[in-house]
């Protein structure tokens, strides 16, 4: 691949060693950083590196003892910037590329993910009078302890903003930002006056990047209320007084679309990475929605799936069409110009994993040690041997609830048809199946929105591990796949931002949809529906929709009333 | 306990080595014969003798090698013989006491296990000429090879004598005397027209017992559509003209009422078992059925649970009530002069041990194995320390279909509830649950029929084994139980059914009522509902009955309908 694709030359071709140039992409993932070199050129991957985070996910103590109470779930700031140095220095000696030809840099990022800064944009946990107090410390996306004041925003919201709350499916997440202050405020409020800004950790990698006040617009969108045009909603000031006007106190800062240039590598950054300074670092993504680039997807009716632990759906359109039960809408924050969509499963991979570790007998665990094979990957050959709906088995996939579509996180899984002749590989084959018709659901209330979806682009590790899955989903779904290789998607994306942040002049892009097209190189493996098993799976499937609906949408809330029961008699007295 | 109870005369008390009299019981199972020789004056059991069948259960060949196809269930008649012998002689052995004391003998059996005979009273398949002919051979009960038969009769019933249906649970079971005969006739008529008669094998035996041709009325009643005063149903010579007056053809012999003499032991067999010729041979019995005098049972509003691999209720009454979903309605056919009612459920101990072999990872075995005792036994300590619906789950106890109320063995097993953090031994309680919801909506539909049932008698293994079940299922249903001792409950029945045929004059009793009061000494463990429990069992039952009757009457038949696809499927091309 040439540049002269883009320019219609096709006789001056980029060799090697002439003027090649590369750029950095960093994905911020919740144990680990991972800096990914790509090749302007043609998106070649030229080196990766890895750097976990020295303290992980501080959810029993802090760094200094302080016990935390449960559900809480924080980081320390300290290990983002090692990780910074330590993955660019790393993949950078792998990739054995001269300095001077990195033209640019892009990060991604976990979201909703958030710590208090004094006025020098030091996180407030380093200050000694605040390092013993939980709250001056950096909240990872998945601290669930402001749930009540999840609960509390999004009443609010229903009440004075409904029509917002619909891009956020239907309720405010306990892992965005607002609870997130608010939690502060109730509980130890001398910490939220003591900060002088709040920012999301992207933010404050830009920050170092840079030296920049940038704050990532999609964060903003996605994961603090905020709307273009409009800033953050007012009946915050409902919740707290201190939110009014919080754009130009705890969350000022220069907005950064997307796309867009969020600052320049300052020198003494630059030297700490073995880079140049002065070039250009692009306004931060979150890490799911940076997949999109990757993956080739321009707003071609393609959507992206990334099937991991949970799964994740994304796609773009230039109109916005109300697709009931996404969890996110937004515009330009998936790709710049366009209406992005984010949906998926809260549990995917999990409830595999979940089954293999609670549910397999040894049997089977010592005939997958005997084949040299994973316990998943002998249930999958076992499953494989079966047509589908020979098993006599149904599930809904919601062991961890369902957050698009039906957005309620207190449903639980089912599985039904059971016999006493049902295999361990029948279940798991079920909840392939599961897992696929859940997909199809979110699908079609795309569809159902006026949205075409010709084509699924799937990335995550699952994607390339479990081919029977894969084409389950291509059968149920009846939609031509293409997996992308096992690769860091996002940190390919964010290149694909960076090469665009440099632009054509220094090697790189004008426009996200020229980098796209030269970079775009992980596709992969290719599934096509088998149409024999279509008729098959559409009535399975519409068994699937039956219960869904049911236990889903109030006909039977039996799901709702056990889990209520469950946290009633947590710990009463057994017989 | 003394003979004075039974006259009211206290001063004359039986003594040791007076004159004790003993009674002979045999409990023919599917593998194995058990003989438990009981005492008269209080039921003591003084030995017991197994004898395994030397051929055990031919599903796939015939002795002599002939294949037999899917669904088939054969036993050899010569093992019937050989465990007589040996089962009856070893008891004896153990028992150390004179011949001349044993005054009686009964036997129960499995049910629905039929054979045809030449003229001379002998299995034709001892004959060299039928030997290789599958049909010559004894079918058991759990042949399940005639379902076509069944189903054919069955809608003969249902459009000829649809009030006979209900009192076969609304269907003519496959393990049924008319089905297999059908079959006989439709695959090797020869063979049919061979037969001098065809009988079942608990009155094989009795003809080996006694050379008398009886025929056991209980049998003939629960298991050959037999009404007293009526005869066979008229409808059978629709299905083919041979059953034309088969009372007289082959299956006639004296009906031998519960309860009644069916002959008197042989010279012959005397000396072969070491009794004494001429003791009395009671009518034969059910072996469920056997067991309510054992447990103390006589109609007092009392019910018997045996709780094996699948579970039965037993109840007798009075006055006939029309319990809806009952799978054998008896007139006099459990115990004499009153109906009797039997139900269950198909799948009890064979769903805790599914689970056990197909769904309980290696970790959970590995702390068995450490703590010594049995994986059962594990998950049964840990499910024990959880309060009634501290699990979030409920089941639908159907993994073997529904054969009381609900009459449909099309229905699946069903689960809901689960999440990521769902433990192996929280979905072993939620089974345990659904087990004991499925009793209660069993004894609700003897209630709802105007029967009180006010205390439940307990037998069978899991009875004595799980406490905790024991607890969850009088919690459930809110009745007092008394569970038995882990013996031959049968065998015990058919010793005081063999004291009521030997008479007071010779040392037993004139009346079963007066046996059953002074030898009924099995209970042991009793269970007392747990008041605080009662209204969290009430809430989760009311949440069983909603899916029981969702899934089980029609409203969403997704259960069927899957069961439906997979036969269709199987063997299908898969992916």
């Amino acid at each position: 691949m040439s540049f002269s694709r883009r320019s219609g030359n096709k006789t001056y071709i980029w060799g090697k060693n002439m003027s090649e140039k590369f750029v950095i992409g960093i994905d911020y993932g919740t144990l680990s950083a991972r800096a990914v070199i790509c090749r302007t050129e043609d998106g070649k991957i030229m080196a990766e590196h890895v750097c976990p985070y020295a303290h992980g996910v501080m959810s029993s103590a802090l760094p200094d003892g302080t016990p935390l109470p449960p559900e809480w779930a924080l980081e320390h700031p300290a290990d983002y910037e090692e990780a910074l140095v330590v993955s660019v220095r790393g993949a950078l000696e792998k990739a054995q590329i001269p300095a001077q030809d990195v033209i640019g840099m892009a990060v991604d990022f976990t979201a909703g993910t958030i710590l208090p800064l004094d006025k020098n944009g030091t996180p407030l946990c380093f200050d000694p009078q605040y390092a013993s107090r939980p709250h001056a410390w950096m909240k990872l996306w998945k601290h669930h302890a402001a749930q009540a004041e999840a609960d509390e925003l999004s009443a609010l919201c229903e009440r004075f903003e409904p029509e917002l709350l619909v891009c956020y499916g239907g309720r405010i997440s306990a892992e965005s930002m607002f609870p997130k202050l608010l939690q502060i405020l109730h509980e130890d409020p001398a910490i939220y006056h003591a900060a002088d800004r709040f920012i999301e950790a992207c933010d404050y990698v830009t920050q170092m990047l840079t030296g920049s006040d940038a704050r990532s617009y999609s964060m903003a969108t996605y994961k603090a209320l905020y709307r273009e045009g409009v800033g953050y909603p007012d009946f915050l000031t409902l919740a707290a007084p201190e939110f009014a006007d919080i754009a130009r106190t705890k969350l000022r800062g220069s907005i950064c679309p997307l796309g867009a240039v969020a600052g320049y590598l300052t020198a003494g950054m630059a030297q700490r990475l073995g880079l140049c300074p002065g070039i250009p670092v692009a306004s931060a993504q979150l890490d799911g929605h940076a997949g999109l680039p990757a993956l080739g997807i321009y707003g071609d009716n393609a959507a992206m799936m990334t099937l991991g632990t949970s799964s994740g759906i994304y796609l773009c359109t230039k109109e916005l069409h109300a697709v009931k039960g996404a969890c996110g809408i937004g515009w330009s924050a998936t790709l710049p110009g366009m209406y992005g969509y984010a949906s998926g499963q809260p549990g995917f991979g999990d409830l595999l994993a979940w089954f293999v570790s609670h549910s397999v007998p040894a049997d089977v665990c010592d005939a997958a040690r005997s084949h040299g094979i994973s316990v998943h990957e002998e249930l999958t050959q076992r499953a494989a041997r079966l047509a589908p709906g020979e098993t006599g088995l149904l599930a809904l996939d919601w062991w961890n609830g369902n957050k698009s579509v039906l957005q309620d996180m207190e449903l639980g899984g089912l599985m039904l048809g059971m016999t006493l002749e049902t295999q361990p590989h029948e279940i798991y084959r079920a909840l392939l199946e599961s897992l696929a018709f859940g997909l199809r659901r979110i699908i079609q209330s795309h569809e159902d929105a006026g949205i075409p979806i010709r084509k699924l682009h799937v990335g995550g590790g699952i994607a390339y591990k479990n081919p029977l899955l894969m084409q389950i989903i291509c059968d149920v779904t009846q939609k031509p796949m293409v997996c992308c290789k096992p690769v860091s998607v996002p940190a390919v994306g964010s290149c694909m931002f960076a090469a665009t942040a440099a632009g054509s002049a220094a090697g790189g892009y004008d426009h996200l949809e020229d980098a796209i097209r030269h970079m775009h190189c992980l596709s992969d493996m290719r599934y096509t529906p088998n149409e024999a098993n279509r008729e098959i799976y559409d009535r399975l499937y519409s068994e699937y929709l039956r219960l869904h609906d049911y236990f889903g949408r109030g006909e039977n809330n039996v799901m709702r009333h056990l889990k209520a029961l469950a946290r009633e008699q947590k710990g009463a007295p057994h017989d």
